[in-house]
């Protein structure tokens, strides 16, 4: 079980709500947060009906909580961004006089197929990458990651499945890391991995784009990504 | 044993030098280039010492000869280019005119300490990757394809070590990569997997900076990578 309460931005998409779904039944208090209260507390019953039907003797003790996005960021220690690249900056914009000492987790891939390009091309960023992006949207001090662009939202919202995959942690805060270390563990499957500082994101994220390509080439849809030829301590996660 | 007959421009480098000596104990014929004759004839000697010091038996009838650089590609059937980024376009325009219906393969990863930068930085190429800069320098209906980047030089010189590593490969001509699939699985630990186009190539060479990143971090000299969640088929490489 994790102290920390987690609001998931966009917790009614594919993503944010895998997340949220894996999160609670590992006993964390999340806040799903949507521009739509109503669509919030919908995914939040949606998500106590899929813990139900995934045999989760604990599904009823959930604390799953439906917010508009900046009442879930208020409330919350770590802020996960998981919102189409579209409308990341709008909602940064309208949740930053939220954040309160928060750490914001940002999983937006910048794929050219969010505004009618293909799903294997990415789009520029000016900043280098969505991560960057966010961390110039967000109040000075706040610790900002980059994260769970690789994870595959249809196995971790298939709970008969365990995730195969690595998640590469990009950030400039040490203790930041660490607290998001060990929301990943919290998740079977998952192994976190720090890929360095914020800037590295833009290749992380990019990785994104090649494992869709993969998935075309091999009919397959969750493939994702393990990092080799790390010490033991890596490898138990 | 492959039929194909290899060059390897810059095959006195550390990448170039560890493909030459995996695949020539393979049974491959290798064709070692570099622009200086002398310095390609002593690297087919180390490659045959090395072999010998690495206990193989064969190591007397490996077939490798060091030669100026566009005499090996002349020779070949499969060229690939293992030379640094700021080398690669002119060593390019002095062999293309030896290419004959070879294959090219591109490694040159466009990092910025190749040119004083970080190791974890990568150039902006104006094609999108130095694979698309190798296809805009070599004759048109040359195969060109992108492979190796992320393999450790140094895991593939130790010969007591077996690697352990997917080879992330992106071209436009499947006959040409299932030649290459063939030459990747002669080498144990490596797999060969189908990226998609040459363009995917800019993600795949970013990969590189990507994998110094976690190097460094975790104090390791040769992470790697593997893609998950994949078919049998191509699990069993």
């Amino acid at each position: 079980m994790s102290e920390e309460k987690i609001a998931v931005i966009g917790g009614t998409g594919d993503l944010g709500f895998a997340l949220a779904l894996r999160w609670s039944l590992a006993g964390g208090q999340i806040f799903i947060g949507s521009r739509d209260e109503k669509k919030a507390q919908d995914a939040a019953q949606r998500l106590k009906d899929a813990a139900n039907a995934g045999g989760s003797s604990s599904a009823h003790d959930l604390l799953v909580t439906g917010c508009e996005n900046s009442h879930a960021a208020a409330q919350a220690s770590v802020v996960v961004m998981a919102v189409p690249f579209p409308a990341q900056a709008a909602i940064l914009k309208s949740i930053r006089g939220s954040l309160k000492d928060a750490i914001l987790v940002d999983t937006t891939v910048p794929l050219a197929a969010t505004m009618g390009g293909k799903p294997t091309r990415m789009l520029g960023v000016w900043q280098g990458s969505a991560a960057e992006q966010a961390r110039e949207l967000t109040p000075p001090g706040t610790p900002v990651l980059s994260a769970f662009h690789n994870a595959s939202a249809e196995a971790l919202q298939d709970l008969s499945v365990t995730p195969d995959c690595d998640i590469l942690v990009c950030g400039d805060d040490e203790a930041a890391k660490k607290t998001l270390f060990s929301l990943v563990k919290l998740i079977p499957g998952l192994r976190p991995i720090d890929a360095g500082p914020l800037e590295v994101a833009r290749i992380v994220e990019s990785m994104t784009a090649l494992l869709i390509s993969v998935n075309r080439r091999y009919k397959v849809h969750h493939s994702g990504i393990r990092i080799t030829g790390l010490p033991a301590e890596a490898k138990s996660g």
